[in-house]
């Protein structure tokens, strides 16, 4: 663990990272949360997004990378900003309060956030819950509804800012085995675009990118008649990128 | 002047906004800068973005445009967030502490701050330096090499943004005048992603895409051939849109 030297007190009040980490598990997006174990009567549990309060000599990626770990376990993921909220009141929920009360030294501190994402193989990456969160789990995007301060907000910027750089880098394939087939490649397109795609446009713009490795190898095990394996080449994507294309949206 | 009943001692300490507002004369892409007017014997008198600190009860939003009238004088545009930049040490230039010291109850701080972009005809925005604004002035992009605190950095990541941003939404045309040629919109399209494009290639794609109209008119008064006048076609592009499109990159 990072940091454990540092005492409460080393803590900038006014300043704090979350992170939205995205994973996939071939059916749908889901999103890694904590639950604080708030027991407050009638008042809702709401999970909240990995986040925390950065200390006063840290940089923020630093302290997304900390946070992140010190939460939930995760570490060696690439984060990227989303950007910085403030509204004034993003941190006034009544259970919010409650909460920071019973944890932070200035509790009524104006706190403005820096939010990060990224995107993982949910395999790679069980969560253990740590410090402050009581659970930390993958949770389905499509089931989140309310969350904790303004991090419901925060997790739809987050969302439109994947969609939007999914178009011009294929990092979906963050979000995948190293061996995967065509439909669930289809499907994680569609399940970050939230909408069908055509199944035929998409296989022949995929084609006609060359990114693609075929494995001479078919799927084992599954239910269903087993389908081509396919691997992302890197090589292929660098060529096309050294020429500046960025078009991979589907 | 909006928020001038506020009082210095309402600032948040810790705080802050910057703006860098992209203009375009024809020839090159210009940013709005201030200068402080310092004059600290053999620094450099460096150049800055717009940018002060929030208010305590005041969303980043609202700050950044606030921040940047109270500057420059300008109003009435769209800012889009770049991100939060907090590097523990961007303010401890000697230069920038001196100035700090000069005009801050807190000078020594740490800031983080949040920075906006805009694109602008530069022609619709005449700046006029207010508050601690000597000049504020459009300053060639090709001609930045340093700028006070972070800020050579913050403008960097924001025309990184920018040339990102063009590629899904055709925002370039809030650069030029209501009528334009084909050429101004290639020198445009050049200047944002910083190298030369295929004329022919950048013709042919902005008439497949159908978001221009011919205004069978010529350009007066120009000491060459006069070129064939256009308007961007605001409905072709809506319908372009709702389909979901979004590849206007070249």
């Amino acid at each position: 663990m990072v940091g454990n030297t540092r005492k409460k007190t080393d803590l900038n009040p006014n300043n704090s990272v979350d992170c939205v980490i995205f994973g996939f598990d071939f059916e749908q997006i889901k999103v890694l949360l904590i639950d604080r174990g708030q027991n407050l009567g009638n008042s809702k549990n709401l999970r909240a997004l990995p986040g925390n309060l950065i200390y006063e000599e840290e940089d923020l990626d630093e302290a997304a990378y900390r946070v992140l770990e010190e939460l939930t376990g995760i570490k060696d993921i690439y984060l990227e900003q989303v950007g910085a909220f403030g509204n004034p009141n993003r941190v006034n929920k009544e259970s919010d309060r409650e909460w920071l009360k019973s944890i932070r030294d200035e509790p009524n501190a104006r706190v403005i956030t820096a939010a990060y994402y990224s995107l993982v193989k949910i395999d790679d990456f069980v969560p253990r819950a740590h410090s402050f969160a009581k659970k930390a789990e993958w949770i389905p995007l499509s089931e989140i509804e309310e969350l904790a301060f303004d991090h419901f907000e925060i997790l739809q910027v987050a969302k439109e800012k994947l969609k939007q750089k999914i178009k011009i880098q294929p990092i979906g394939f963050n979000l995948l085995p190293e061996k995967f087939t065509l439909s669930q490649l289809h499907k994680l397109y569609e399940c970050i675009f939230e909408k069908p795609l055509d199944k035929r446009n998409f296989r022949r713009k995929i084609q006609k990118l060359n990114i693609l490795t075929n494995l001479k190898e078919k799927q084992r095990g599954v239910p269903h008649k087993p389908s081509q394996l396919y691997k992302f080449n890197e090589e292929n994507y660098q060529l096309l990128t050294q020429n500046g294309y960025d078009n991979f949206g589907f």
